[in-house]
């Protein structure tokens, strides 16, 4: 049968590794896991009960479109408490995840042929997901100088929308409000959409990521409750975008998707209270972080850069390998140690960087450094 | 902000009278629900069972892309269970409801400009998905000889692919076996892709209907949980691809979704077990079935063809306006019962058609039928 040019995307390095490690466990063996991005906790304790008890009373049928009226109310709320924003509950979308919210707001705001730049690294499915829907990804080379962030004057007006992460995968480097502010200017000045990924937020080892909407309400912002909130398989997530915009987002919501998860919802909102708990998540992070941060120079992996959000650390290895595909399937074999090529994050220099998730507990970090060690003979 | 002329889609316009149904209902008016293609039953209990004991023992984080292995491999038993059909299950893909499954098989097969033939009457978001991906939907005017069904004369060679739903929405009407391999075989011969969306399955009032893969493996087959198995708001469903799509589709999913809901894919899995359950809310839909057959003619409402299979029934309301949107809010406003315009499922033709939809309580069709005979002074 037919098939389609658009749907011959890449695959999405990291789930491959994570199907290599489960057949290394298969077999046996034992794979400490910093490959992949998702914390090893479950959903808040809160937000488990509550959907226990809504499974008892309500039949959890389809919700409207744009989402439960109390999570977007509660959605909203957040930014006041975060950000000190006070935003309209109306303009909220509860979302199938960030995924979704990505389809969604790349077709309403993108048509085909339209170029859409994001930084490299970046997560790679941006790149994929414009692929399948017929836009053109723009990558920019960032600079460490800069943050492995864009900087305004990578902004040409041929430029249809920029999407900007802020902790980003797979740095965790932040932009400051100054170099968003500026972002955001030279965007709207070049007639040039703005959409800000802002999945990381909550997860940070100083100040609080800045969100696009403190700066502006012309820009679509997405979130998530995978990372902070501790939900990553509930596929559940937000986006904020113009008021405008709303109506149009719901015509695609309604066709697309007809509702996020109904359960996940129940569970979210929940979630959102379940401020100790995710603390003490955070903890976990911020322990680990200062273990790898010590711990990884000391095993080989020297040349990187301190991340100021998210749960990831990018290793420059171009004195290791000059194929890291090669290198992450050596340290899976012969260490035990799921890692993820750069390629799936920079295809012109990922040949020569790894990325470290630290999302799991801090044993495993211990347990994954000693096997760094043993293995690299340090 | 830029917006872009393929987001222009159409409002799902059932979710619009589902809104105006909840704002009546907000302002204190009891509303009989005929509008909304949902079981008012939730998933089964064992289904919320194992939802509930797998929350305090697992994180349910992502799954792998193509869905829990032990789920995949419990649906390709079905189809040995239901047809006598040997599937591997390989060829099974997990998916965040048909409307996932949806977006992927189109941007699988279909390039931007494809025409894809689809039947009206018909399901009115194939139209929407396809125009968000830069697919020209065609729709094919169908007759009631026809069973509301395309006929093999109708593919012309044009046609990238066609899609074909039995039993069809909002019709309930049903493919046999010699219409559906005509179909399948005109479409193959002339080089088109064949999309068999079979969500209905397991809702039928005499044989069982046949699904595509008991003609070919060349075919997508889309499936859902939230018929037959009572979890719309779940949004998890499956479809079935030829072996040499399925590392395409995979792709596919790590980037545009990661993963169909963990909590729901555990829930149906135990769901596909719950056959005394299920049974008894087909029980129910064929007394409610039976209710309307009967008692829709008494009102006024005499234009109906039985159904074979769903739980709708499309009548033709000529005889009584030819503004089935304003007949629509009469009903909701003045007799109190939601039921949905017939624009939704047939531009051309849906202003004198209405859809009902009896998956509801057999008390609330009855009430149904009693507000509909006072309104109607019959």
């Amino acid at each position: 049968m037919r098939v389609s040019t658009r749907s011959e995307v890449n695959p999405f390095i990291v789930m491959d590794v994570m199907e290599a490690a489960r057949a290394e466990e298969a077999r046996g063996r034992s794979v400490i896991h910093m490959e992949v991005g998702q914390p090893g906790t479950p959903a808040p304790e809160a937000a488990r009960r509550a959907l226990a008890a809504a499974m008892e009373t309500t039949p959890l049928g389809y919700t409207v479109a744009l989402g439960l009226p109390e999570l977007r109310s509660r959605i909203a709320r957040l930014y006041g408490e975060w950000y000190d924003v006070d935003l309209d509950p109306a303009r909220v979308i509860v979302t199938g995840g960030s995924s979704a919210a990505f389809i969604l707001a790349f077709t309403s705001l993108f048509a085909a042929g339209d170029r859409v730049a994001i930084a490299e690294p970046g997560y790679p499915s941006y790149r994929n997901i414009m692929k399948a829907l017929d836009i053109v990804p723009v990558g920019l080379p960032t600079r460490i100088e800069d943050r492995f962030q864009p900087v305004p004057g990578d902004l040409d007006p041929s430029l249809a929308g920029v999407l900007v992460a802020s902790p980003a995968n797979p740095t965790g480097s932040m932009l400051g409000r100054e170099a968003l502010a500026a972002l955001i200017g030279a965007a709207a000045e070049r007639g040039i959409a703005f959409v800000s990924d802002e999945i990381y937020h909550g997860i940070q080892y100083g100040a609080r990521p800045v969100t696009a909407l403190e700066i502006s309400d012309d820009v679509y912002v997405i979130n998530s409750f995978s990372k902070y909130f501790s939900m990553t398989g509930w596929r559940i997530g937000w986006m904020v975008v113009p008021e405008t915009h709303v109506r149009r987002i719901e015509r695609l919501v309604q066709n697309l998707f007809i509702c996020a998860p109904h359960a996940s919802q129940v569970a979210a909102l929940a979630a959102m209270d379940a401020t100790e708990e995710l603390e003490e998540n955070l903890a976990v992070y911020r322990r680990n972080r200062a273990l790898l941060l010590e711990g990884l120079p000391q095993v080989g992996f020297g040349r990187i850069a301190p991340p100021d959000g998210a749960f990831y650390i990018y290793a420059d290895v171009s004195d290791l390998t000059g194929d890291s595909r090669d290198l992450a399937r050596r340290l899976l074999t012969e260490a035990g140690v799921a890692a993820t090529p750069g390629l799936d994050f920079d295809p012109a220099r990922g040949h020569a960087t790894l990325r470290f998730s630290y999302a799991g507990s801090t044993a495993d970090m211990e347990e994954g450094l000693a096997r760094l060690a043993a293995w690299s003979g340090r």
